[in-house]
């Protein structure tokens, strides 16, 4: 049952920017025997077919998955969820089955009712962008990434192995972690910069009705901090909705710096909040430059 | 006593990050008679000298500022507002003084200080980034910017236009608000922001105490929203010192709305919560396409 990934069939369920994105490397870096694209919406399909991201499309996820020997999740947690009660008894046996959602522990709670045979791997690539669908997809969105393994106890390693090639093959970097460690780690990352950038979006809103001049002066402070706060809503409250206790755990600390931050200001107690405010520079700066580092090609 | 700029003896003082890049447009631009650099470090004017970013520079204030057309403040807020008590004497008779601070009602109070033949306009560039210092200097930091004027009551119109053809000369665009206006929107656009980075990697610092994976897996999201977090510690002290009341309202709207997206996830009351997402999503978007219209170029 030893595979190579040039000898796989691989299936991409979702044809969003990040299945859409994936699709794109594996047809042109030739990395797979066949790359096949599944999305509720026929235009999404065809689309994919006639631009050359897949060999073959459909919009039928059971006949899809069948035959086939990786299939890869790329819709909304929820989704894939639901999309994992249904794929089983269609899969192939031995199939490899992947999700690339932001959340680890719920999806690996649907991956434990996959039939035996199947080998189940949860994993997420930290790579995005604010903006959504086909038409934001792009080549080598995960180039230089890191990339997230969870696999299941019963995963076999071959399975975990040639997942690894490909992720590798497209640029990323492998990284194995359980699922509650990554779902504490992404509430700190991701979750709680998305909710920070919403409210901050919602506060200049609030702030525009006394001033409308908000708009016109804000300028690349307010775009940067803001940006995520564009990601699509009804993806993020899967995110939300499935990783709620750690998020709240990051919103409560958040909210308890803010508060300190506030007070410290009410008390002009500058010393203090000097070095609070340089102490966060430094791990910011310290944390950016290590992260330029990774992402610079090795020469 | 009308002077077209080309004409001017114009002296920057401070040659941080906002005066090199300043008095860089300047000289390239070839736009007044003689720029000359002002700063408290000798190995600073040094340098604006050696590179050709200024004609002259000189260590000390009263002496620098004598007999000079247009004397612009590019020191952080505090600072600009200890310059203004003193020059007051060394000023030729009808000089403009500008600031370029981030706060503008502590510093119209100090302006209006100066001897009454001086000309005083607070002023505001909404352009800067999180690095600081001569090396972060570069031309054409303005393009595009918004440029806030705020003359006192006093100032002549001259002084007005003299100022206004520098800013559009950098390729800026001016808007005139009052001081009051002006702190109101920072506070939202550009103090909050701030807070609200320097808060998420607090939180990011605490989460990595229990999970180091926190610095792996951080990427384009945290990364930008964070980005302000970096920015000089002591500058933003003077920021929010001299804004204290408009930044704490701020907060407190910026607190409301954060706790209110946390009840929601608490209650998974899943429709309200998406609802707000897609509405502050909606926001940042339509701003987001009105800022990038701004910025192109026209054709």
């Amino acid at each position: 049952m030893t595979r190579t990934l040039a000898e796989c069939r691989v299936a991409v369920v979702g044809m969003g920017l990040i299945g859409a994105s994936l699709c794109m490397d594996l047809s042109r870096l030739k990395l797979c025997r066949e790359v096949k694209g599944i999305s509720r919406s026929s235009s999404s399909v065809a689309r994919a077919i006639r631009t050359g991201v897949v060999d073959q499309g459909t919009t039928r996820l059971l006949s899809g998955v069948a035959g086939v020997d990786i299939v890869i999740l790329a819709a909304p947690v929820r989704a894939a969820i639901r999309q994992l009660a249904e794929i089983g008894p269609s899969l192939k046996d031995g199939a490899v089955v992947v999700d690339m959602g932001s959340t680890s522990s719920a999806v690996v709670r649907a991956m434990e009712e996959l039939p035996a045979t199947i080998q189940p791997i949860s994993t997420h690539p930290m790579a995005g962008k604010e903006t959504s669908g086909f038409d934001s997809a792009e080549p080598g969105l995960f180039q230089n990434a890191t990339w997230v393994l969870t696999p299941l106890r019963r995963t076999r390693p071959e399975a975990v192995a040639l997942f690894t090639e490909l992720i590798c093959a497209v640029g990323a970097h492998p990284v194995h972690m359980e699922a509650a460690k990554h779902d504490r780690v992404v509430a700190a990352i991701s979750h709680l910069p998305f909710l920070v950038a919403s409210a901050l979006v919602q506060a200049a809103a609030t702030a525009s009705r006394t001033d409308a001049e908000v708009w016109n002066l804000a300028a690349g402070g307010f775009r940067d901090t803001s940006r995520v706060a564009a990601s699509e809503a009804s993806m993020f409250l899967d995110i939300l909705m499935t990783n709620r206790e750690n998020v709240g755990a990051q919103l409560d600390e958040f909210i308890a710096n803010i508060q300190y931050l506030r007070t410290l200001i009410e008390r002009s107690d500058e010393e203090t909040l000097v070095n609070q405010l340089f102490q966060n520079r430094q791990t910011r700066m310290q944390w950016h430059e290590r992260y330029n580092a990774r992402r610079r090609p090795a020469t």
